[in-house]
């Protein structure tokens, strides 16, 4: 059983070219009533103010690879980025926060999607109940190797909500808007969770698994084949043994080989080039929650 | 009547995280097989290949606004792309490059474009040709102030290839096969027409021409609005008095008050956000070209 919620920390801006984060933000600043629940305290960030300057995703390494609790403590880590997660960090302590949504946006079409780190009972009733509002919302559950690494470790609750397709460095409204919805509603179930009057319900909650992660095919580093037009802009839909994954630049297509039906996401994501992911596979969970 | 054209050079990477032009460039650079036609000696460049390493549009100065003779010629200059300006000019006028071709990608959903600074009977005949080929491809007049500026400009005859919408960073394949494709017909054009070869046709050209740039509402420089979801991916389709531009943060339209159908392109582009364009609004002219 998970305690009150008492402090939640919204931020925009982790990655400075991912604009709906960063509006929503500003936002949230102007207008701090728009955040305001009876039994909440809601401190809205602007991550990293000097890639938002610049428009760009960081300016030294990546703040959100920059927040295990190693590197927050060693103080040889001097690049920008480091320093800042050390400040972010202590500021999460200060304020007491024990819960933390961090906003970003994808070239992926992956809509409005959650990524949790972990599947406790807290996120799960969460998530069955924003499913209940908003259809369309995925839960992808990333028990990636960097998960420690990441902006929202700084909490037990911490979660991402992840926006696309959306271009880096560009204001897209319809998906802005949905994203500023479900946070009202995300702020309006952690109210009613501690006043214990969410209503009882039985839901059935679908949940994305990522297992692998693939890159794109390359000879000595250089990328030679992309994404297959089949599968551009396909992410969270099934794909089976010899459906295609990859289309070379000589035009040959590169099938999946797997056995099973996996559920691709982040397919094409722009800034993971850098990183050798052209994709993440996911495997889908079907389970029942009850709420209240 | 312009003399037979001799030396073509074709340039990807002009904007170092324009995916499309940099792949096809590398491909050509390794198949230079893939360029042959009897009359034409053809030179693939990659222009800016420090921008193209670190994946950025530029790195001190955008090089596509450092082509007028006047930065070219004065000696002090010396940002890192105003140098490399320097060097292309130079390049070009060696080779004797007497057509250019420059690929870029947007983020506007401005499908496959041709953008040409001057209307000239060869240009025409040439769009005219390719439009029977291609009929999803649109021919942009942008007699644009910086016209002067761009890479483009260093021969009469240069072109750019703008094929959207394509995030920054992102490879999309069936663009670039698109692309690819347009180039090929391009260069069997000028092969026929140095020959003399080309089919007597008649064809009614489309040509859409820039007049006008409109920027983001601001408040003391502060984005105040978004493109409006309606408009949103909507280039070269007709809007008129009274349609939706705009959108703010708190939901307010803000519509189009022009007398007379208009037709934008570049919306929402992501690099225009510091350029300060949101889209830019054309006219529409139908001429019936006769090729042959």
């Amino acid at each position: 059983m998970v305690k009150p919620i008492e402090n939640v920390a919204i931020f925009g801006g982790t990655h400075g070219n991912e604009m709906t984060g960063i509006y929503l933000v500003k936002k949230f600043l102007k207008n701090p009533h728009l955040l305001e629940r009876k039994t909440l305290k809601v401190f809205p960030f602007l991550s990293n103010p000097k890639a938002i300057e610049l428009s760009v995703r960081y300016t030294e390494i990546d703040l959100n690879r920059c927040f295990a609790l190693e590197d927050i403590e060693n103080l040889d880590n001097i690049l920008y980025e480091q320093l800042l997660a050390k400040t972010i960090h202590q500021k999460l302590r200060n304020n007491q926060i024990n819960f933390l949504i961090d906003i970003h946006s994808t070239t992926s079409a992956m809509g409005l999607t959650i990524i949790l780190s972990d599947q406790n009972d807290f996120h799960l009733k969460l998530c069955s109940y924003l499913s209940l509002i908003y259809p369309e919302l995925k839960i992808l559950y990333y028990d990636s190797p960097e998960k420690n690494k990441l902006l929202r470790s700084n909490t037990d609750l911490g979660l991402t909500l992840e926006v696309g397709a959306i271009p880096q460095g560009v204001l897209e409204a319809d998906l802005l808007m949905k994203t500023e919805q479900v946070i009202y509603s995300l702020l309006d179930y952690l109210d009613k969770y501690n006043q214990n009057k969410i209503e009882k319900k039985s839901h059935n909650l679908f949940i994305y698994e990522v297992f692998e992660r693939i890159d794109y095919p390359r000879k000595e580093e250089e990328i030679t084949a992309m994404i297959h037009p089949n599968l551009q802009s396909k992410d969270y839909q099934p794909i089976n043994f010899g459906d295609p994954l990859f289309m070379t630049f000589e035009g040959e297509t590169i099938n999946y080989k797997g056995d099973s039906t996996v559920y691709p996401v982040f397919i094409n994501e722009s800034a993971y080039y850098e990183k050798g992911i052209a994709m993440c596979l996911t495997r889908r969970q079907e389970m029942t929650v009850n709420l209240g």
